[in-house]
């Protein structure tokens, strides 16, 4: 008897974007796991960090939250409080964090809640060391945290020169492990040097995604964000990605090339958010991945099958042809 | 071929006690149910009351991490944060009134929490009314809330002449059937006043006792308590509960007649608690129940055998004989 072995599939990320990707991910017959940035420091997270000297939860919560087959758990894991004590914290930091001063182990937090969750798949952290991020602009002013770096949305502020994690932090193992076993590895979509990059500097990351078989694609962003990416077309987002992960290492790109109307991109206006405009490079694929509706936002199931066609054949769009 | 069906036992209070006597029990194969007071209103629990609007988490916190198979879950249940946003809360009561806000609805709460910490037999909340707890002292003065009649330890304080609820409570439908079926009720050890009466004076929970064939178990407490039970006898203790219970409903008194030796009492003055007297009564059982040890508690095992045998067995001390 043959036993049809699971394509394994690594998410490279943070935020909502990875949120996202692993919600479409889930629903096909793969072996999901994410990796995380462990770079944030703002909201409930950076006080819990303040506070209580623990690993940032609001990463892994999310992506834990995405995996869950547990409605009830999923909603409690999300919920947040909106007044007194617990005010801005969401219940599954609280419990993250909870369970990581217990244990003082984040990794049994982390797998003691998957298992609550029950979750499908695996949420990994892509680092355990306590790391916070900086930011240099091209100013030469520097910015330290995710939430400073983050924060300026619509105030001008120089571009961001490069970014950095300090102290120097090393890859978890397993993460390790589940990049050299993959499939396919999909970084993005997300914010691009407080939710992307963060993940590609951890020491290790770079070299074993550089070293897998794995198919590996980048989803670009459907919009810039300012103080970020502000003026950015999908080449400067590839460009910025390739300068931390390396060069030729991206086997695609996957790009959203349907522009919302008009209507629509002028309620971004006030956030200066722009539409990325989809650029045709050698392993570009460009796509409609536009969700219906009135906010901006990448389609699940439009991005899932792009996705997974990546996986199972249609791979003569690349820039290789990893599957002959 | 014949089933042989577990007994049933219902254990009734609140707070330490009974936590206790469901740590005693679950060692043995009996359907365990825990109907626990709604009265507290103190620390956690009453902050959490207040900002959220919740019904009280903390006593059936409590009989749940007595009753929970998961032993990094347990610990997480009772965690108490020392600092911070957090300070002061048990991390269970948290989830508790999460889960509460979600739903909308207390009892869905405490059975994802149940199935969640997997526990051994179940835990109902008395009632699911959002009740105080009145009293009023032999001096005409009327305490309001659970604190503030719990609080007095150590200044002087008139007796309690009665407490009541308000608004006036029913009984949780679940609890009224676990009464009705049961094999045996135990009720206390406990506080008196705030952890005991408070399920008696629950409309209802009176009728249940008396109504079901369950042999009905009064636990006398192994010390008197400041401001509540200062000077009480063995006899004493009865006689309030017969207050709120009835007369002759309760088949046996189980009294600890192990004093224990004078250095140990000693460390009990400053909070001026006295050591309980048994009292030879008709339906009294007396036997050591003292644990060893510097502190004066209950012995888990030694009780757990008296009270097993009321159920099988050695019915011959009690003033009725219902197993023939």
């Amino acid at each position: 008897m043959t036993e049809l072995r699971k394509k394994k599939v690594v998410v490279v990320g943070g935020g909502t974007g990875t949120f996202m990707v692993l919600s479409a991910l889930r629903e096909y017959p793969l072996e999901l796991t994410a990796i995380v940035s462990m770079a944030d420091d703002g909201g409930s997270t950076g006080i819990l960090r303040d506070q209580y000297g623990v690993l940032p939860p609001g990463d892994v919560r999310r992506a834990l939250v995405a995996l869950s087959d547990a409605p009830a758990l999923r909603e409690l894991f999300n919920y947040r409080f909106e007044k007194g004590d617990l005010k801005g914290h969401s219940f599954g930091n609280i419990f993250l964090s909870t369970l990581e001063k217990i244990s003082g182990n984040f990794a049994s937090a982390v797998s003691e809640a998957s298992r609550i969750l029950n979750i499908k798949g695996e949420v990994l952290p892509v680092t355990f060391q306590d790391v916070r991020l900086y930011a240099e602009l091209d100013d030469g002013k520097i910015l330290k945290g995710e939430t400073n770096i983050d924060i300026s949305r619509t105030k001008f502020r120089a571009k961001i020169k490069k970014v950095w994690l300090s102290p120097a932090a090393k890859i978890n193992s397993e993460a390790k492990e589940a990049i050299t076993r993959a499939n396919l590895i999909v970084v993005g979509p997300g914010d691009l040097y407080t939710s992307l990059i963060p993940n590609l500097l951890v020491r290790g990351v770079p070299e074993a995604i550089k070293k897998s078989k794995a198919n590996k694609v980048f989803v670009c962003n459907l919009m810039t964000k300012f103080g970020e990416t502000h003026g950015f077309t999908g080449k400067d987002f590839v460009e910025e990605i390739e300068k931390y992960l390396g060069k030729n290492i991206l086997d695609f790109v996957v790009f959203n090339n349907k522009k919302p109307v008009d209507a629509i991109l002028a309620k971004y206006k006030k956030e200066k958010a722009e539409f990325v405009e989809p650029q045709i490079i050698e392993n570009g694929i460009l796509t409609d991945l536009l969700a219906p509706g009135p906010f901006i936002r990448h389609d699940h199931k439009k991005l899932a099958k792009v996705l997974t066609r990546l996986l199972w054949g249609a791979r003569n769009r690349g820039r290789k042809n990893p599957g002959n």
